[in-house]
């Protein structure tokens, strides 16, 4: 990234296709929506995600794209003109991810998805010769929502995946093993989908705020300069069923009441003690969950946020503290199975100012943000710079269906990414023809 | 049931076949069986309940006698020698019910069931002519575990069901019309699985304690004086979703953390307050129930029993200002979507005194207390009078896997019921040969 180059992205009167753009979100939109609610459901490696993965694979196919599948269930999609001995440029990465929560919203990881092929399609189209080579990536299972391993595409590409268990499976014990051979990886050769070290020149991330910052302050771009650090505790809760008629309250070691302690503790950690920023129980099973049992068993996850990695390790170790005191109070047992954590990841400063530049290019007020949510940025952190791109999302609300985002936004965010991958990717030429 | 009867009784040398008995116990602990917990799942209308019922039936046709399911599908098994013209003779109804709680034990229901096809079978093998017409009973879905209408098959022959919804469905939107027509029910004809008023003389009910006040007096009989009301809520908290890394924790609306003070009022009811005997949460579905994700809205079932009516009404309304309170504080919507009650019910003393007689008879000691659990004696107490006979539970527990009853108990358990059910059939004539 040379400022020669920045200051020649200025001067290209290429768009994107905002119109492709706009239906490939709207197209998308239809995998994994329930007629119910409106929300989306593409838990990573289920069927609704693998249909969004090969809608993906079919659009950058009839673009005349190379799209292929790693090992890790990534879908790689390359320009087609690249021909073997060329791969040893590096590569500017850009993407997202296909896969949702439950009942979760269209935009979320599918839009940067979409404006990342978006992008390498108008480089490809109109000829541009590029120094780097421009790549669109959909990271496999980024949400965790069924199989509980978060960012797994983007942590298999940056290598991480090392400390995996040997046959990981979803909370019903279903192996991740047949899911994976399903959307088309392979578990047993996990590590040829890492990227060596440097191959990787820079990776750029287009994505909704899900926060209500910048819809507040009525700018329309948001740079990020960090992604927040995140604390994911997984809790068995062990006390002992029982009749709810005939068990005398005196005696009961009742889970859901040590639990429901749990989830008031986490709550009262962020809003009353103010050790971390944000503090969330979002998923409780009780077992066995029958109005007529006092419940015996209780798994929980709890999930503590913060920008600042001593401050969400101060409140883990209060969480902590809180689940012994419960245990004590409640005669249960309350025991942490599982544990991931991301720490807080800081965007490249230049990349920064490459989106700002391009921002301001295009007229559009921006700011400088922290990212509250987590991101496949973060782990594509450790093998290149990274840089994030956010736009409003309105009413600040994600992971629902009511998520949505201005079209005019959408589009404007595409320009800034596409306008930020011509700066980064460095063209050796300019397209012969324009429009 | 006249005195006369009650001393005939003593008189008789003729007994049950206790290791009939106890292989019967054994063979249904087998249907519904987890391989990991040892527990038994025969959810009503399962696939598990519908085996067990086969089971039933085709032991009662192997020893000569006339099974049948009614619309409501409860399993009836009349003496096969009964021909239609002496139908009018009053039944003595004996029974229980065979499905289960998720992951419950071998005998809560099921060995009250078995014990009166025992009894029946010795009675019809016998040749003891009786005046009432031995009937057992296996009542369809007491527990509700999967359809939440409790008692549905005590409370179809008690005439009960008029009010019910025309299309009931389970938690999953599942209907209970085809779930009935696979056990061998009809919706549509519900109303003729009802007993008119005084066809039934009498009605017993053996089962196990579920509690631990026989254990810890060390008496081997209980003799019912009540069955404890109940009222079950099933609520619907509505908060709103959203993202658990950029929904600031000021304006949350979190329907988990609401659901969580609905835990802890509800067991501070009873606990602290003493509005009424137990109080419990057993069941909590969050929505979408995901990590990631503010849980959104919150379905949950608020378990109240006394067997004061008053004070169980006390204890409702309590609740009910607390479910005001903690929507205002927590900016969700809590709705009561359902109400199941059960009034307390009183046995019939005359019936008492004729357990109390047989377990005289074998010198068992006894003690009378009330049933801190719902049985379908309950709804039969509507049409006929009722006697419950409890054996005590092996450390107070129920509806666990390691539910359980010493063998001996449950061979005595079942002598009471035959000598009791032989006072309240008045025999017309002795077995002319007995072993």
């Amino acid at each position: 990234m040379s400022g020669t180059l920045v200051q020649q992205a200025g001067s290209l009167s290429l768009d994107i296709d905002a119109d492709r753009l706009l239906r490939r979100i709207a197209d998308l939109a239809r995998i994994g929506r329930s007629e119910v609610t409106g929300g989306i459901t593409r838990e990573g490696f289920s069927a609704a995600d693998r249909e969004a993965r090969a809608y993906l694979m079919a659009e950058a196919r009839a673009a005349g794209l190379a799209p292929s599948i790693d090992a890790a269930g990534n879908v790689i999609v390359r320009p087609v003109h690249v021909s073997s001995s060329s791969t040893d440029r590096q590569a500017l990465m850009m993407g997202s991810h296909l896969d949702t929560v439950v009942n979760g919203g269209r935009l979320d990881g599918a839009y940067g998805v979409v404006a990342a092929l978006e992008v390498l399609q108008t480089l490809v189209e109109s000829g541009t010769e590029t120094r780097h080579e421009p790549v669109a990536v959909a990271f496999a299972n980024e949400e965790g929502a069924l199989f509980p391993q978060p960012f797994w595409g983007s942590m298999a590409i940056a290598g991480r995946l090392a400390g995996l268990p040997r046959e990981p499976q979803d909370h019903q014990g279903r192996p991740l093993r047949e899911a994976l051979r399903l959307a088309g990886g392979d578990l047993d050769a996990l590590g040829s989908a890492g990227w060596p070290s440097g191959s990787v020149a820079a990776y750029l991330e287009l994505h909704v705020e899900q926060g209500p910052v910048l819809e507040r302050s009525g700018n329309r771009i948001g740079v990020v300069d960090a992604i927040t650090g995140r604390i994911v505790l997984t809790l068995e809760v062990r006390g002992a069923a029982g009749h709810s008629g005939t068990a005398p309250m005196e005696g009961r070691r009742d889970a859901l009441a040590a639990a429901a302690r749990v989830v008031l503790a986490t709550e009262n950690i962020s809003r009353e003690r103010g050790l971390c920023r944000v503090a969330t129980v979002g998923r409780i099973d009780p077992h066995p969950n029958t109005p007529n049992t006092i419940v015996g068993a209780v798994r929980m996850t709890v999930d503590l946020r913060d920008t600042d990695v001593w401050r969400a390790a101060t409140a883990e170790q209060a969480l902590r503290h809180a689940l012994d005191a419960i245990a004590a109070a409640t005669g249960t047992e309350i025991e942490v199975v599982a544990e991931t954590r991301s720490d807080p990841v800081s965007t490249s400063p230049a990349l920064r100012t490459a989106i700002e530049r391009s921002t301001d290019e295009l007229g559009l007020p921006y700011e400088t943000l922290p990212s509250g949510a987590g991101h496949d940025a973060q782990m594509i952190g450790d093998i290149a710079p990274i840089g994030m791109i956010f736009v409003p999302s309105l009413g600040g609300i994600s992971h629902v269906p009511e998520e949505d985002t201005d079209p005019a936004d959408l589009v404007a965010g595409a320009r800034v990414l596409f306008r930020t991958a011509l700066r980064t990717v460095g063209p050796t030429s300019y397209p012969s023809h324009q429009d």
